[in-house]
Parts: structure tokens; C-alpha cells; sequence
């Protein structure tokens, strides 16, 4: 490689990002130093400014600015219902639909024997401390469709029972599946839990 | 989106990079938010470093952190030999193959009536220059084998006929290609030019 070790440099921590390998590192890299004042300069300003401030909410796990989250703030949303994510890409998702008017708990993983992830951590013990805490009335689990996310969620089930209400997201045909390319098992749960009309 | 301001500038900013858009944008940013000390702050500082220092080399348009790069620079390369391609990450792509072991001329893109790009948009005139004023027995059009890549060969062609000998890459069968799944036009080509054993 000709070009000299900053720009080399920035390559590799780019190429670290995931969705990004070497190759398309390089042509990002290109492309800031070609877009550099509309781009580069702007960007690497606003690492720093995210580095500086961005921190996890000490109630929800959520990111942001400041201590407790805009959520957690928000008097709006202490309706009484706390929806518990993996992590917050997840609490992301569910903020886009906009579907969603309570407050979140964000475990940051799930539990895994494999990986030595036990209750202790996750953000659990701060889970049941919460509902214990705060004027909880539903507790819904929206943790992802995965094997490890089902283990979790029957975990917490397990640790919250008669205490709160717990809900889980229903499961079935996705809005615009067509089930010649759905799954078995999503067929199977959708036939299970067919409504009536 | 519930994740503050400077959160969502980043990940806006992010989603302009080639390759990513807002999904793979918001994994990276909250990646980075995760590793901190470890990729974010790096990142930040390098790329601060690199807009501050990248410049294109005035010789041959190649980019690095002074006004004449390292190849312009080392005596080793002024072998004769000049190798002419579309932009910076073809330089690159050459220089991994380790092939060549003369300079290059950074077009900065090809000819294309479309777009209204003429010679005077690109690096021409200063190739024609440098064929006159530098050393240059040979020189190599190492264009992509596109219609706009082999039109701006072509026109090249026609400016140093006479000059200096001309060269261009072989087109031929990839090494570890398949020719059940190679185009009509690899094959042929490969075909007219095929070599006797």
C-alpha cells in the first residue's frame, strides 16, 4: 500500500465497523476524503461529540445524552406498561413503529450457558427491582423469536409471575409475508394461534 | 427515534458512507457507542488527523498526506513506466498485486459525453505533460474494461500515438474463473487473443 499510515490507519478502524469489511472500508474512506468538508470533517466532529457524551440511561439501558433517558423522562410514558428488548437496536425498532406508548428495559443480551451470560449480566435483577418499584401493571416481553430469546423470556416469565401482568409479542405471518416463503415453524405458530373473524 | 440529537446526526452522517444505509448505519453507530475507547474516539481522532493532512499529490492526482506522494517521491519507481487509471482505489488495487513498479497518472474518472466530462475535467492535459516532460518510455492504460473506460483509453491512445509506446492491461479468462460462468465477451475476448503453448 502506497498511501501513507493515517489514511492506512483509518482504513483498519473502519473496516473494524460491522457491515464493513476491507474492501468497502477503503472505498469509504476514499469517499470521506473526497467529500471532506461535507463529510469527513462534519463526521469526525460528531464522533467526538457522541464520544463525549453519549451514555447508557441508568434506569432502562437505553442510549443517549444524559443520565436517565428521554423515555424515562418523559412523564407521557409512565403509563404503566414496560417493554423489556435484547438491546437497543431493538428499542429502536419498536420506537419506529411508534406503536408502543410506555417505558422500556433494555437486558443487553440474552441469557446463554454457551457464553457464561447469566441473570447477573443482564440487566434482570434491575428488571425485577423496577417492577417491584415503579407502578408496573404489564410487563411485555418483546425479545426476538430466537432460541436464546425464548429461554430469557421464560426466565423472566418465571421470575415475575403473579407479580405483574406478562404479555408477549403474538407470532406469526409478518404484514406482506406470502407463505409459500415463510418458514414451517412460522406457519405452525400462526395456524396455533388463529383468530376467528 | 427516541436517541437524541447528536445520536441521530451521527448515524445521518453515517448513512452517506458508500455501502451503508440507515439499517447498517444505526448497527455501526450503536457498535461504536459500545467500543468506545476502543473504535470511536480512535476513529474520531484519525479522521479529524486525516482531513486535516489528505491531499491529492499534484503529480499524478494519487491521494496521501503530502503534496507529492511517496511514489512521485521514490527515485525506484522512475523506471520508465507509467501506469494511467480511472481513480485512487484502482492505484490502490495495483499497488496490491505488487506487479508494477513504476508511477501512475490518477485520471479522476472517464471521459462520458453524458455527464459532459472532457478531457479538460480530468488529468489529461497533465499526462500529455508528463509524457513530454518526464523520462516516460511506456505507458500502460490501465482503464476499467467498461465503454467509458475503453472511450477514454481510446482517446488517449490517439493523443500519445507517436510519443511514447503504449500499452493497455491483457483482457482475458480471471485466474480461478469459470468459463461456465464467464460473459460472452470475457470468452471471446479471451478466445481472439488466445496464445500459442
Amino acid at each position: 500500500m502506497n498511501s501513507t499510515r493515517d489514511i492506512d490507519a483509518l482504513i483498519d478502524l473502519m473496516a473494524r465497523l460491522p457491515g464493513l469489511g476491507p474492501r468497502s472500508a477503503r472505498r469509504a474512506v476514499l469517499h470521506l476524503i473526497r467529500k471532506r468538508a461535507l463529510l469527513l470533517t462534519p463526521l469526525a466532529d460528531m464522533m467526538q461529540q457522541v464520544a463525549a457524551t453519549a451514555r447508557e440511561c441508568l434506569n432502562c439501558g437505553n442510549v443517549g445524552t444524559s443520565d436517565i433517558c428521554d423515555i424515562c423522562n418523559s412523564e407521557k410514558r409512565a403509563n404503566g406498561e414496560l417493554c423489556v428488548v435484547e438491546d437497543v437496536a431493538d428499542l429502536w425498532a419498536m420506537e419506529r413503529s411508534g406503536v408502543f406508548k410506555g417505558r422500556y428495559h433494555v437486558l443487553g443480551g440474552t441469557l446463554s450457558a454457551l457464553d457464561a451470560v447469566g441473570p447477573q449480566e443482564l440487566r434482570i435483577p434491575q428488571l425485577i427491582d423496577r417492577v417491584a418499584g415503579e407502578n408496573i401493571s404489564e410487563v411485555i416481553l418483546a425479545l426476538n423469536a430466537t432460541i436464546d430469546g425464548q429461554t430469557t423470556a421464560h426466565y423472566i416469565a418465571d421470575q415475575l409471575e403473579d407479580k405483574v401482568r406478562l404479555t408477549s409479542l403474538a407470532q406469526g405471518v409478518p404484514i406482506g409475508g406470502e407463505l409459500d416463503y415463510l418458514d414451517d415453524g412460522t406457519i405452525t405458530a400462526a395456524m396455533r394461534a388463529r383468530k376467528s373473524l
